[in-house]
């Protein structure tokens, strides 16, 4: 099943998490002054930084906006990297946060569950209900497609709603028994189900607090660095089991600008994982 | 300002919004087996549609999960038919339902308001609060760009969060609020801002709260007829103001099915129009 694969690859490689949030701007200049068409550099990026990193991480997540934002020549590109980590038999999350219902969400299941934009995992958002969620269903039921739910983000803006009181808890801990529930058909051996959560590092506490009401949750948490969250918050969390994957994107993919433009700016990302991970191992 | 050229064209001409909501199923048998690619059989559909229908309508929505659901080849029509629709210089607002925040975000704005996915509106999905809908202003302060947030879906379990009492509210009430306030920078001299509302029509009473309390919003109200709402729930919305574009899919897009699969397919879908049309009118 495939959450037991993301479990197993957790235990033995790392938690972490590459985002492939691929700017422009993140190219060393000798890709950038290549001959490639526009969707081709952008590739060869990717693929580049999956070569270098795979052996160490336990999973990609890409950031479909990063390629929407260059039309269907982007979109050309994301296809290309997912198939890319597909093909290495890694597991991909297409960050896509889709959020819509019934026969338009079974759309977007087709879309991203198969065909082009095939990937394991999405991310997928709440607001709608369960209506936003079931029609995944179909997917889950094969064991080999996932989701991850947002529930508790760590932007500062997230308190506009999320941080809500309703019933006496915060609204995104509401979101966080839904996830649970909508989880239980679809839990693997390693005790974890299918609708993970997305859930930041920003307030470690509250963290602690759902995954002590939740356990049978996976977590996807985003911004390792970037949006705060150390290697000693994340230790408190693993206490008892690693049940998360960590995302950082910029502070890998991105780690050679200034300082190696060359092809050899795989070095720096290496480099850069591999400090990630004793970051998160020394703690543990 | 955008929302001064949708709010003249609800008043001259309807408020009825056409869902290019297009499922390969809709397409009438001629097209199905001619030998055109994929993309352009469902674009030559969308386009019959659009020359059939743009005299009576004051925009179209298209729903992207219809076109990613197909891949590249998908939004390959996804793109053409968004120019086709500008290129009449009819509003189109993109149903892409995005929730993302800051850098993130700024990339789906990039991508959906300018180059090959170019529209005039995006629908947008609050749950990550301010920080998902401020990315966006850059482009709202053109005044030729806007958005529709989602407030309150007409989906059964739109009760799962949207419903829940916070600070004696509904969850609803609250989003509701805060998108008047983003809004207000940018309202046009119809009264209206560039920050409208997506509020479902299948409890009229709720609606008509909402409006009483926040009347420079202006609404997108989806799945006419589907999901609840008839022309006289409309009329008590349009008392003082035609505040709203209403959107019907599916009963006007596949209205020709199994009465007509020819080219005369567009005569079944103007005529559906004009009854729509008709429905809403006779109660104004």
């Amino acid at each position: 099943m495939l959450i037991d694969r993301l479990y197993n690859a957790v235990q033995e490689k790392s938690p972490i998490c590459v985002g492939l949030d691929t700017r422009y701007d993140f190219l060393p200049e000798y890709l950038k002054n290549s001959e490639m068409e526009l969707w081709e550099k952008i590739f060869e990026f990717n693929k580049k930084i999956v070569d270098a990193t795979f052996d160490l991480v336990a999973c990609y997540k890409v950031q479909i906006a990063c390629y929407e934002a260059f039309g269907l020549e982007g979109l050309k590109a994301y296809k290309e990297t997912l198939e890319y980590v597909r093909s290495k038999n890694i597991i991909v999350i297409a960050d896509i946060k889709r959020g819509d219902i019934s026969s338009t969400a079974k759309m977007y299941a087709k879309g991203h569950f198969s065909g082009d934009f095939e990937a394991d995992f999405i991310t997928v958002n709440p607001y709608m209900g369960f209506d936003a969620i079931e029609p995944y269903f179909d997917y889950l039921k094969t064991g080999e497609k996932g989701i991850f739910v947002l529930d508790r983000t760590s932007n500062p803006s997230s308190k506009d709603f999320q941080e809500l009181k309703v019933n006496e808890n915060s609204l995104y801990m509401e979101v966080a028994k839904k996830i649970e529930e909508w989880g239980q058909e679809f839990i693997g051996e390693c005790g974890y189900s299918l609708v993970g959560s997305v859930v930041g590092l920003t307030y470690p506490e509250e963290f602690l607090e759902i995954r002590k009401s939740y356990n049978k949750t996976f977590y996807l948490i985003p911004g390792y660095g970037a949006q705060g969250g150390t290697g000693e918050d994340l230790a408190k969390l693993f206490k008892q089991d690693k049940c998360a994957v960590v995302n950082s994107s910029r502070g890998i993919i991105a780690s050679h600008k200034g300082l190696c433009e060359t092809e050899d700016f795989v070095n720096v990302v290496r480099e850069k994982t591999l400090k990630m991970k004793e970051d998160i191992l020394k703690w543990l």
